[in-house]
């Protein structure tokens, strides 16, 4: 079973933006894929479980950006 | 003896971007510094002797940019 959420990331300006936020969020515990659609913002987590907001939120800050 | 050359390059957007260029930017042999302003896409580069401008635009260029 897998768990899919959408967040939107402000200020990610370029592709090594989209790595950074791809990279942290790839690292939560139990996070299958991270897909970022840079235009947009939106940030699509799959996960083997359900993942705390606050640990995506961290995550985005880590890499540089913030949840919108 | 030191020589000094001022370069503009588009297409920078964040410190990721400044990061690229300055890398390739420094490998290229007889460099010494690399300053780039992200605002104004300056990047300011000293070596050891003179630099062939190919150079220079070859390696902005690996970096995913370009000179004006």
């Amino acid at each position: 079973m897998s768990e899919t959420q959408t967040y939107t990331v402000t200020g990610m300006t370029c592709e090594h933006c989209v790595a950074s936020v791809t990279e942290e969020v790839s690292e939560i515990p139990g996070v299958d894929s991270v897909e970022v659609v840079l235009e947009t913002g939106s940030v699509t987590v799959t996960s083997s479980r359900p993942l705390e907001d606050t640990a995506v939120r961290t995550a985005v800050e880590e890499a540089g950006y913030r949840l919108a």
